[in-house]
C-alpha cells in the first residue's frame, strides 16, 4: 500500500530550478516511491494525475506551490513532507557569492555598464514588467520567458522599435550574438552566415548543421514564435533582416519561422529582397514560390536550408537590382493550372492580389468580371464556359479582356499564357499580336506584356513562329511559370523597406557582455563561453506575495 | 451613334462552335462594330455589359441562346439581325460527310467496335447521361465537359471503378494514351514517364518540358479537376496510379494535383509509395514533406516535376520495400519547430496524425496530456511549462510520458529530439537511456526508438558520445528532422493498396482507337495524329428543348 501526502504554499515564488530541485531531494529520502513539487495550475494538477500523484481534495491557487510525496507508508511521507524547509534551505546555501549579486537591473548595469543584452528569465507574469525596465535603461532583450501576453510583446516591441533597440521573445529560446550564444545555443564557429529565427529549435537546427558543413554564424538573432502573427507584424524580424544587411560580416542570411500570415510573409520577403545579399527563407509548411527569385532562396527544410547558405557562401555573385514596375499585374489564364501555380509563386512578393481561383479566401476575386490591385484570372474557369469554347480555341474573351485591362491605367503589366498543342487554337499569337500592337499605340504609360509559352517544338503551331511573333510585338517570353513568377517578384516586389531607428550594428559587433535575470544556468553559460556577465539576484516584488504586492503597489502612490 | 438589336432563341441547342462562328459572321457584315452571341447565362450577360453590348430589358433564361449585334445605324443591325438564320444554314452545309456519321453512341461503337475510349465535350448539363450511356457500353470515357455535378462526378466514376474503365473528368483538359493527344495535348516523343493529371495545364506543361528535355511520356491519364476532393476520394487518380504501376513500359510517374484534401493526399501517397517506380509529385500548393522519401520525389513546381522526372529515369536504382511497423507512432520534442517539421514532413504519409502543435485544424489535440494515434507533442509548449524547467534542461516530464506512452499497447515507435548545446542538460542520454532500458526489459511486443539529435561537435555534451549511448540502448539516431521523416514516413506509410478492379493494361497499350461526342475539332485532332476515330452527329434530346425532351421521356413511361 502507498500513502500520499501533500502541502500547498500560498503565493510563494521559487524559481524552476528550485522546484526540480526540491523535488529530486524529496525522491531520493528514504521510502518515497514519486514526488511532484508544480506551480498548481490546471495543467499542472493534470500532469500529477496522469502521473497517479493528484490527491482527491486539494485546495490551491495557481500561483500557490503544491508538493506531493508518494511513499511506502504514512511515516515515510510524512518524513519527507516535513523536510521540505530543509531542502529548500540546502539549496541556497550552496550559492556563496550571493551576496555580491546586485539585486536589481538598475545596479546590474551601474555594475556593468557595457553590457548591452539584458537575458530574461523569470516567470512569465513577471517577465514583461522587467523587460519593460531592461527597455528604459537602453538595453537589447533577449526575453525567455514564456507565458507572456500579446498585448505585452506588442507594446514591448514597438517601445524597442523607436529605440532602435531588439526584443528577442518572448519565449525565444535562442540567439548567438558575437560568438556569445543565448539561452540554449550549439557552439559554433564565428563565420559570415547571419540567422533571423522565430522559432528556437529551428535556429539551433539550423546553425549546429551550418557548422556541421563547415560553415559558420556571424550573428543568429530570434524573435519569439508569435514575431510573425499579424498583430505583431514581424517587428523584430524586421529589425534583424536590417542590421544583418547593414552588417558586412554577414555575407549571406538565413530567415526561418513558422508559416506566417501571408501579409506579413510578403512584407518580410520584400524586405529580404531589399537586403542586397542572399536570403534563404524556410518557412516551415509555406509551399516555396520558387527555388530562387533573385537574391532570395526558398528552402523546403531546416537541413537543406543549412545548405543553400553554406553553397550560396561560395556562389556570391550579386545581381543589379532590378527597375521596379510600380502599377499592377494582370494575369490572363486560358490555363488553370497555370495560373494557380503563378499565383502561388506570386502571392509571396505581391499584396494584395486576387484570383477567380484563389488559394486563401482574403483573395477570393468576388467579380470576376473586374479585376483588383494584382489580379490573376483563369479564363477557362466554369464561370465563363457556359456556350463558349475554352480560351485555348477562341481568343475573343481575352482579347476583350486584354483591351479592358488596358484601359486601366493603374495597370503596369498584362501577364497571358500561350497553351500550343493539338487541341489549341493553330494560331494564338497571330491573334494576340494586332490587339497588343493596337493596344502600345493607344495606351499612355508603360505596360509590359509577359506571356508563359507552353509547348514543344513538334506541336502544329510551330513554337519557335510563336514566340517570335509574340517577342518581335515586343512580349517578354517564358518557357515555364516559374521563370515568368522570379521575373515578376523581381519587377514588383523588391525592396521595399519598412522606416525604422535602426539597431545600433556595433552594438552587435562588440565582445558581447550581458545581464543575466532568471535562470541562473544561462549566466553559468555566459561566463564559460568567455562572455562578461552579471547575474541579477531577482525576487519578484513582495517575494511573489500577490496581495502583498498590491499593498505595497497602492502605499508607493 | 449606335444602335443595338438582339435577338432571343428559346431552348435550342448549338454547339459552341457555332455561335462562335456566328458571332464572327456577324461582325464581318457591313456596318456592324461589334456583336456576341451567348447563352443567356448571368455570367454570360454581365460579359456583354462588361463590353457594352447588353440591352435593357432583355428577358431571357439561362438556357435561351442571346444573339446582340451593334452597328453604325439602324439599317445595318436590323440586316445583320436578319441574317442569323443564314449564317447558322452556312455553317451546316460545310459539313459534306455529316450524312455518314453515326447519331449516337451505340451505332458508333458498331461502326468503329475497337474504340475502347470516348471523348464527351458536349454542354454540361448533358454530359453525365452521355458518360453514363459510355460506361454502359463499357468504354474509358474522356469527359472534356464542365459544369458537371459534384454528385454525377461520384456516381460516374464508383460505376466506373467497378467495371475497370477510367472517367478522365469531368473538364478533364488534356490526355495522352499511347502516344495520342486526347483534348488539348502537346505532342511530344513516346517515352517512359508516366503522368497522372488532375490539371490540364499541368499535365501540358509537364509533358511538353519533359519533351523539351529530351523525355518521353507512356501515357498521361487526365483526372479532372476535383477527382482529388474528399468526395470524390480520387478514385480516378488511384486507378491511373495503379495501371501505370502495372505498365513494364512506364519506368517513371509524375502525379500533379492542385492540393488535395489532407487525407486524400495521404492515401494517394501511400499508394505512389507502393508503385515500384519512382513517383515524382507535385501537389501545387502543398508543402513538400522533404525532398525525397524513397521511391517519391516532391516538386516543387511543373517544371521541377519535369526536371526531376527526366532526372530519375537516368537514375533508377530501387530500394527494396521497407518492413512496416504497425503500430503508432507517438513523438516527444523538446524542440517546437522540431515537432513542427517533423508534424510536417510526416502528414504527408501518416493519417491520422495529432499534436498540441498543430498545423491543420483537424490534427488538434484536445488533450495534450493524452496522445491519439500518431501523435506529435512539443514538451517544451507554454501549456507545460508554468514553474517547471525547459525540458532541454529537465528530462523529468519527457521521462514520465516515455513511460506513459509505451504502456499503450498500440504504440509501434516513441520518436524523441535531443537538443545540444549552451544552456541544455549536459548529458541527456544518460538520462534517457536508463528509461528506454527499463521499457524495453518490461514491454510486450516490439517497440521502436528513434531520435533527431541536434548538435556540434563543440557542444559542451559531446555529441559522439551522446550518440553513442543512444545507440549503444538500440535507438536509431538521425541529424536532421528530415532524415527521420523519411525513415518513419517509409515504416509506416508504404505501398497500402485500394481495393478495385484494375483498369486493363493492354487496353492503354493498343493502338487508340476512339469516339469522339461533341467538339468536332477533337475529332479533327485525332484524324491528324493519325488514330481512328468516329465522329458522333449529336445532338441532345428533343433538339435542346426541354419542354419537350420532358414531355417526350413522360410519353416513353
Amino acid at each position: 500500500m502507498t500513502v500520499t501526502k501533500w502541502n500547498v504554499r500560498a503565493g510563494a515564488y521559487y524559481d524552476s530550478v528550485v522546484l526540480m530541485q526540491l523535488q529530486r531531494g524529496l525522491l531520493e529520502l528514504p521510502g518515497v516511491i514519486d514526488a511532484g513539487v508544480v506551480m498548481a495550475t490546471q495543467a499542472n494538477r493534470d500532469l500529477l494525475a496522469a502521473n497517479n500523484l493528484l490527491p482527491d481534495s486539494i485546495f490551491a491557487n495557481p500561483d500557490d506551490l503544491l508538493i506531493v510525496v508518494k511513499a511506502d507508508a504514512e511515516a515515510s511521507a510524512t518524513d519527507a513532507i516535513g523536510k521540505v524547509d530543509e531542502l529548500l534551505a540546502r539549496r541556497k546555501s550552496t550559492n556563496v557569492s550571493e551576496d555580491f549579486r546586485p539585486r536589481s537591473l538598475s545596479s546590474a548595469v551601474k555594475q556593468l555598464p557595457e553590457a548591452n543584452w539584458i537575458l530574461i528569465s523569470v516567470p512569465g507574469r513577471y517577465a514583461a514588467g522587467v523587460a519593460r525596465e531592461a527597455l528604459e535603461l537602453d538595453r537589447h532583450v533577449f526575453l525567455y520567458s514564456d507565458n507572456v501576453s500579446l498585448e505585452d510583446e506588442i507594446a514591448l516591441k514597438k517601445t524597442a522599435r523607436e529605440k532602435g533597440l531588439l526584443v528577442m521573445g518572448p519565449d525565444c529560446g535562442t540567439a548567438i550574438i558575437n560568438g556569445i550564444g543565448l539561452g540554449f545555443a550549439n557552439r559554433v564557429r564565428r563565420g559570415t552566415i547571419g540567422v533571423v529565427g522565430a522559432s528556437g529549435t529551428g535556429t539551433q537546427a539550423v546553425t549546429a548543421q551550418i557548422h556541421n558543413l563547415s560553415g559558420g554564424i556571424s550573428h543568429a538573432i530570434g524573435t519569439g514564435g508569435r514575431d510573425l502573427k499579424p498583430d505583431v507584424g514581424a517587428i523584430t524580424a524586421h529589425q534583424a533582416l536590417d542590421v544583418l544587411a547593414r552588417d558586412d560580416e554577414t555575407k549571406v542570411i538565413v530567415l526561418i519561422s513558422k508559416p506566417p500570415s501571408p501579409d506579413v510573409a510578403t512584407s518580410l520577403i520584400s524586405a529580404a529582397q531589399g537586403a542586397g545579399k542572399p536570403v534563404i527563407v524556410y518557412f516551415i509548411g509555406y509551399p516555396p514560390p520558387a527555388r530562387k527569385i533573385g537574391n532570395l532562396h526558398f528552402a523546403i527544410s531546416l537541413s537543406e536550408a543549412a545548405e543553400i547558405a553554406v553553397r550560396e557562401l561560395e556562389n556570391l555573385r550579386l545581381e543589379n537590382s532590378p527597375i521596379l514596375n510600380n502599377g499592377f499585374v494582370r494575369g490572363l489564364f486560358s490555363g488553370g493550372t497555370l495560373a494557380y501555380e503563378t499565383l502561388l509563386g506570386l502571392q509571396a512578393s505581391l499584396s494584395p492580389i486576387y484570383s477567380n481561383s484563389p488559394i486563401s479566401d482574403s483573395q477570393v476575386l468576388h467579380d470576376p468580371l473586374h479585376s483588383r490591385a494584382h489580379t490573376i484570372i483563369d479564363l477557362g474557369d466554369e464561370f465563363f464556359m457556359v456556350g463558349r469554347l475554352h480560351p485555348m480555341i477562341d481568343n475573343d474573351l481575352r482579347i476583350r479582356r486584354m483591351r479592358q485591362e488596358a484601359a486601366d491605367e493603374e495597370v503596369g503589366m498584362i501577364l497571358f499564357d500561350v497553351v500550343l498543342g493539338e487541341g489549341s487554337h493553330i494560331n494564338p499569337a497571330g491573334e494576340l499580336v494586332p490587339v497588343i500592337e493596337e493596344i502600345r499605340e493607344t495606351r499612355i504609360g508603360e505596360l509590359e506584356f509577359v506571356a508563359i509559352m507552353i509547348g514543344t517544338d513538334d506541336d502544329p503551331q510551330n513554337i519557335e513562329s510563336q514566340i517570335d511573333q509574340l517577342k518581335d510585338a515586343g512580349v517578354i517570353v517564358f518557357r515555364t511559370a516559374t521563370e515568368a513568377v522570379e521575373y515578376i517578384s523581381l519587377r514588383f516586389g523588391a525592396g521595399k523597406k519598412n522606416e525604422f531607428t535602426p539597431v545600433k550594428l556595433e552594438q552587435l559587433n562588440q565582445p558581447l557582455a550581458a545581464i543575466n535575470v532568471g535562470l541562473e544556468s544561462f549566466y553559468d553559460s555566459l561566463i564559460s563561453q568567455g562572455a562578461q556577465a552579471v547575474h541579477v539576484e531577482w525576487r519578484p516584488p513582495a517575494g511573489g506575495n500577490e496581495k502583498l504586492a498590491n499593498l505595497l503597489a497602492k502605499m508607493k502612490k
